[in-house]
């Protein structure tokens, strides 16, 4: 059985994710693939407890160390029970973000740094990273409308403040521009096929197989 | 305002701390010191989240990997929204249990290592260590028998098995050798007063004022 491939996608709040992963799941069953769609926080039963604790409430419930420590415990579950299962299994797996999620938010947005999030990642998960990451991009007033007209009580982080989505923002671009072979910027301010159709040309570059 | 000192309390399970932490309030009391009785897992509102996710549910429940970042997840929270403010207040605190049991648990118990504990220790709190720890000593049968008498649903670690306290134990000793300094070994085998007598000893060699 031969290793499935894992990539993550990543941007802003409202930058259209969600949105994306039904037509990227159907483009890749149409070229024999079985995509596992998971995401994060949460993906097994025990990150989505953990989950329960992050996405809702104050937005100063939490230290950002503190979040930061709890988003880890959630990952290094999800990647024990959930991703690396199916990854063994053949299939391939789409996270509905995943660590770089933690480098934006809790080093760039709250201002931990890069170097604290990666020590942590290194002592939780090793060199496990996905092996493509897509970041939808979008302004910030764009996003923060988009997610504003959807889900109920978990919006902890939507409610975190213009500057702060401002950083996590720029965070991203630092991340992308760090990790060329790994992560694509793609500009999700258009419509949504547009959106789709950069974010396939994007993974057939990064896996020639899906091209052929 | 002078700071307070930060004492805790360890050992396995049925050790006994419980028992003594009222007469050495009541001792500190008599000498014009006001304390702080908190625990871990646990010992502030978002810590005590954190430690239902920790004390119930079946022994494998999460990877020792996972529950150091959930128990250091919920130290920070304890240290930034209990601990310190007690501290910086004037009060000592009195902890039962704090970052040697991650020690003994994870980096012993579970194999982790104490290595791997200390670097996230000090990831997260520096090196924020109690001023004086005792760590109440009992063979792991006595202890077991003594655990099994008491709180209902809260057995998780209880569960572990024989071979599990016993490396407990000897990880005990070593934090013990390691830090002689900071902790001293208390038999807590006999009878609760002659455990206490030792308590307060240990304190009175480790802060001479509460010998005068």
């Amino acid at each position: 059985m031969t290793r499935g491939k894992f990539i993550s996608l990543e941007g802003g709040e409202g930058a259209g994710k969600s949105t994306q992963i039904a037509p990227l799941v159907a483009w890749l069953a149409e070229r024999g693939i079985t995509t596992k769609v998971t995401r994060e926080p949460g993906g097994s039963p025990g990150a989505e407890e953990i989950r329960n604790l992050l996405v809702t409430g104050d937005p100063s419930r939490w230290s950002p160390v503190t979040e930061a420590l709890l988003l880890y415990a959630a990952r290094r579950d999800h990647v024990d029970r959930t991703i690396e299962p199916a990854l063994a299994a053949g299939n391939w797996v789409l996270c509905d973000r995943f660590a770089d999620s933690s480098v934006a938010y809790q080093g760039f947005g709250y201002g931990l740094g890069e170097a604290w999030v990666h020590t942590l990642h290194e002592s939780v998960l090793g060199n496990f990273w996905p092996d493509a990451t897509l970041i939808l991009d979008v302004p910030v007033e764009i996003g923060l409308a988009r997610a504003k007209t959807r889900h109920g009580d978990e919006d902890r982080y939507e409610r975190m403040g213009y500057a702060f989505h401002e950083k996590l923002r720029q965070g991203y671009l630092t991340i992308a521009a760090r990790s060329p072979q790994r992560c694509t910027m793609i500009d999700a301010a258009r419509d949504a096929a547009s959106v789709q159709a950069d974010m396939r040309a994007a993974l057939i570059l990064q896996f020639p197989e899906l091209g052929r």
